[in-house]
């Protein structure tokens, strides 16, 4: 959608250095962009290709716009401005409200005038879809499952049973949330399925990644706080909290009952044991997995980067000779 | 549903002390039981929500009764007795025998009259399903797939092709069991495909978690044993064989052709490399993986929980150091 | 489909050992193979039940062919020999070209007249399928894919919008490609997500695992070249480019803006951080990571196998006394 630069000072309230008249229809890289592109710098890492933009305009701090060869549009958060203005040039086609007549919906659900149910979908007993919510072809919501309004399940989402989700959540393809959670109790014949009675629970602006799992409580709901972010293939078990605005990276993996606080990110194939607590704002780093209670904000990790194989074999043969080497100085000590 | 006490006591073969006539409505943890609330005392880290709980009863071993402020159902396994009375009373619905006109069903697909085949639900050729078996919907059972009795795949679920599965066996949405095998022979014009030509075999009562993917073998079938429990985001690969009542929590991989034994328990994260053989009663810790056969039962690992990162990297540095640090011992030495 | 030895020969251009009028029906391994299945010996670790095999043939290369009491194959790269042979031997069955009734395929879609579309398949605006590809069943194409000719979407599948895959490509179920990437920008009120508005883009001949998610780029596409093989279950954030006859095993993530060179292998549970730059020929070991950029082919890790639990315990505890280690030394030096 063309849209000038001047109508983007306005209503997103920037600073534009500039031709207020320039129409921008699309979003590009500083490197890639041509003269109808709209760009953004928001890290140093790319000040070296500022010069030679080709761009309409770019979006930056008031201090980098010197180094500016086209129209600036300032910002103290650049990245999160073209965030928002990159919606509005560059909009996601809407669907139409009403139920497609392949869907399967049941005579006890109640669906909002204004959502779309796409093709293929099924809906169960006692589901509710809010205002403008789009449900994606080929998505199962199961029974007693509420969604919200502006919500988006992308496509072949699956919401299995007593899933309670805010207002303008995104649940992007291959989700699946409510499933039960792994609760078997042990006996001399083997495991006993515990069931899983409780539900989930999750808030406003939240967007869940692709493939992710999210599991039913036990007993009691499992629980995502508004505004948290998980990427795909992310793993929540039965009755973890994950307090509002906390990010996951891919993989991660929160086992049972564990409580996570506000504005915490875990970064890749991490996460944590079951049954702790972590405190708002700690960063987990790749790789690594928390073990116990955290109480104090801030990084933790443990984990090695991979380096040479040959020189991480030597490593590993003078960590096994640790002892003997304890030894030693204990010996040369005497 | 509700149920008395002495209902409860007599079909599970409990002594109850307290009033047979109590009636229980539904489950819940000691903290948060009403009065028609059955909950349960399974471990001695919950041993001090007991005396506040005001549920219409406790499970829980004999010697906890007397500090148990309400009816008391005595069982030596209290978690597995809960697990069995939770099933009693609050029972999932179950759906009506059927094929949904929806469901596309090949000819030569042979569905048990109790079955339950729900919407937009497609049923390959030389299908067959057993008595009582509920297939949720949007779940494509490919060719020569067979699902015993009383199994419930729960929505989206994919079975491929040459499943053969047992009785009672659960499959939560979005697990892909049956697809190809990662076999690829290496030329020096690219990967060529290797054909996976065998099937997947998975015993009675086995239950499999979301987005869980077991893999069809290359020749000859990967084999679930009975009683198996997999968790959300496993990956089982062309070959395994995973012997009885062993269990894998989220994310646990396991690779080709490996040999998994009896009652073994894999924490999260973690798995084994392929074409190795892991004996009975082995329980792999959280985030590590078996590089080599096992041969004795019992605990085995190799992670470092998370800790602060800037302590970590110090410990890092140290690590690193550890080549001089010997040889400066050795010089010492001389 | 039976066929001689002789015709499998002449096609692949081996030399038979033996009697070209043999008929083989099936392939098998060395050891349960009967006298009319096709086996093969690619390993010297099965080189012991040669001796033995009741095949009607054994693949083989030339200095084994002494030890082979059957028919024999000959071939320098006896696995991709074996691969090629097995595909004519057991071939699959194709499905008919054709529009299912089931399926809902818009009217801006192109659907070449060889082309399958399966049952319960979405297919959305401005997609074109090529000839003889097979779009399996349940599986949703979004709006501006294009699918080349001979390509498989086993079941399940979801391209979610501007995919471009080339020719002879395989997608096993649940993948999803095409999803948004992870971008969120931070604010004081908490993540704004980022449009994400590119592609995928992928070559010819690649395979794609069940449950892997690809995700779409931020701006400019996400690419995976031609014949890349990806395991189950694995991640490929947006705007990772992996190169041409890379393989990745199960559960690798790639985290965004990642550059993966050609004839790369990954590993299980492995993979890299972002914004790094990985040569040619790299091969990262089981559940290692690269952190930084990787100039030199070659093979790179760090991981600890799992070990005796209590023996690691003492290793971990061995190895937080190293600050204190390093102290003594320097003492004893003084």
């Amino acid at each position: 959608m063309p849209i000038s630069l001047g109508e983007l000072a306005a209503h997103f309230g920037c600073e534009l250095i500039g031709d207020p008249d320039t129409l921008v229809k699309g979003v590009a890289s500083l490197r890639s962009a041509g003269p109808d592109s709209l760009s953004f710098l928001s890290s140093s890492a790319y000040l070296a290709e500022l010069p030679e933009t080709r761009a309409a305009a770019v979006i930056l701090r008031k201090q980098d716009a010197v180094n500016c060869p086209v129209n600036a549009l300032l910002s103290e958060q650049p990245y999160a401005t073209y965030a928002r203005m990159a919606a509005v040039v560059c909009p996601e086609p809407v669907p139409t409200p009403g139920i497609h007549p392949s869907a399967v919906v049941s005579d006890s659900a109640t669906i909002a005038a204004t959502a779309h149910i796409a093709a293929n979908v099924v809906v169960g007993e006692q589901v509710t879809i809010g205002e403008n919510t789009v449900v994606g072809a080929g998505s199962v919501i199961g029974r007693e499952c509420g969604v919200g309004s502006d919500c988006q399940l992308v496509a072949n989402v699956t919401l299995v049973k007593r899933v309670r989700m805010g207002d303008r959540c995104i649940v992007h393809p291959g989700a699946v949330i409510g499933a039960d959670g792994f609760g078997n109790a042990m006996t001399p014949e083997g495991w006993v399925k515990v069931p899983q009675l409780g539900g989930v629970s999750i808030g406003n602006d939240v967007e869940i990644g692709a493939n992710t799992t999210i599991d039913c409580g036990a007993i009691g709901d499992t629980v995502i706080d508004d505004g948290v972010r998980l990427d795909n293939l992310v793993m929540i078990a039965h009755n973890v909290k994950v307090g509002a605005h906390t990010a996951m990276a891919a993989m991660t993996g929160i086992a049972g009952s564990t409580t996570i606080g506000k504005r915490c990110m875990f970064a890749g194939q991490g996460g944590s044991v079951g049954h702790v607590t972590i405190c708002d704002d700690v960063v987990v780093a790749a790789k690594s997995f928390v073990s116990k209670d955290i109480t104090e904000p801030g990084t933790y990790g443990a984990s090695f980067p991979a380096e040479n194989a040959k020189s991480w074999a030597r490593q590993v043969a003078r960590f096994r000779r640790l002892g003997s080497l304890i030894d030693r100085v204990k010996k040369l000590e005497q």
